[in-house]
């Protein structure tokens, strides 16, 4: 199933899509929720309500359709950094055996099609693609081998940076860097885990104004699924709707000679097989 | 005028303090909001009605009381890291002109009297008393000379601090370390900005076991409030209910020698002038 959440003139609500359009969930089944964090963790007890919905409800009128990023309000959007080994190697950081861990602040949601802002106080801002791993069912010290039930789907993440802001402020926090406002775009669907074999195994490209400037696989990820579940689990208590950027393959914009960033008018397309196409144009913000 | 959030039988609830009792505020005058994040945007245009409610209301059972964190469900919990500079100085570091900034997760949070938990993968876990500012009014890029009016009060925070995950993980991030459950105790209440002529003069005292650990003043702080308001609002918007965690003074346990951590059966009392007194027992965690 591929799951949206959209504005409808009384707020956020979810919608399943059939084809091409979309159907609301409330609406077809008043059994089911209306809003993503409250259907993920239900997604195995609605299954047969939501498939019912999808194949008889009424379609969203497409021309009305403003889409929301898929979890409108995460609590904790988890992102895990260097965990591609290519691109690990080309910022000259060395793996350890746990992973990096920062985070951005849900303010940084964008939906597919909204803005990418190019904050006023620097003009290092870079790409980053990433397959985003939504959280379904909460979870403390959740054991590796029951990790990947956590799980009620993925989506497309995309984790823009600030670089002089991440690598050069006292203290050498990343997060503000990673935090401008609209440097988290997401969805435009969340596609449920059931329909998605290997999520270790997917194509992953980003390309700004139509060049291809990342084409890797999920395949490369140096900490897995389960395992980055399990990690994080040891510290905070998992939520429904949670997010985790699994981190980004390499041809970042501040590898390349000389580096390329973000401006004014560039688009950026991350495309991730089996999920979709996130696009989002980039424009110049406050 | 003193708000508190608690747990009613239908949810969270905000009440207003009259003496030592509280009044629910939405069962005293229907018109004002059940949530404190509706709430703190609303204090100004509310005075009349919260200081009628907090005179006239009935007040609630103080043996039924079960007390929540004042704002049960932030966006946001931004932390200021080496905020005054004896502090600074006993942990070797020097202070920039910009602050560090980490977070923590809204999972950190607790009410007053309730348990710190010692992970079980940590043994240095360490103390921070900390005034936080609870954000009343939205803004972005907001100018240092209107940040105050931003600030719908202030509380006291305890910035529970996993040392060895702080310090020694990989990417030299603090989240993980500072973000384990439970590591955020707030509270027990929002004493509302009219009452606090000078955020920059309250003693702020720290006791574990009944012994004083730290023991200074906020007029001690690096970097202000309006200062801090006005830095962070240049990345995210911040929003009703976001904390700012300003900081810690002095006579932290990883500096002391021999160093002093937490241990269960501990009781950590942070005072603040004019503020109150937030209690937390420490016991053994998972």
């Amino acid at each position: 199933m591929r799951l949206i959440s959209y504005q409808s003139e009384t707020g956020p609500r979810t919608a399943v899509a059939r084809g091409d359009g979309y159907v609301d969930l409330h609406q077809a089944d008043p059994l089911l929720p209306t809003q993503m964090k409250q259907l993920l963790p239900m997604l195995a007890v609605h299954h047969e309500s939501i498939l019912e919905a999808a194949q008889t409800g009424k379609l969203l009128d497409p021309a009305k359709l403003h889409l929301l990023p898929p979890v409108v309000e995460p609590q904790k959007i988890l992102c895990i950094g260097l965990n591609y080994a290519d691109h690990a190697a080309e910022t000259g950081a060395t793996v350890g055996d746990e992973p990096v861990v920062f985070n951005k602040f849900p303010t940084c949601l964008r939906a597919h099609r909204q803005a990418i802002e190019i904050p006023a106080v620097s003009d290092q801002i870079d790409y980053e693609a990433e397959l985003v791993v939504v959280i379904g069912r909460a979870g403390r010290n959740i054991p590796q081998a029951e990790a990947m039930s956590h799980v009620a789907g993925y989506t497309i993440g995309h984790d823009v940076s600030c670089r002089d802001w991440q690598k050069g402020k006292p203290g050498k926090q990343w997060l503000l860097g990673k935090s401008f406002d609209s440097f988290a775009p997401l969805g435009p669907e969340i596609v449920t885990a059931d329909e998605i074999e290997d999520p270790h195994n997917l194509r992953i490209q980003c390309r700004l104004n139509g060049e291809t400037m990342q084409d890797s696989s999920t395949s490369q990820l140096i900490f897995r699924i389960d395992f980055l579940i399990s990690y994080l689990s040891q510290v905070c208590t998992l939520k429904p709707g949670d997010l985790i950027y699994t981190g980004t393959p390499p041809g970042v914009g501040m590898a390349r000679k000389p580096p390329v960033f973000l401006k004014p008018g560039d688009i950026c397309e991350i495309e991730i097989e089996k999920l979709g196409i996130l696009s989002n144009p980039v424009i110049a913000g406050c």
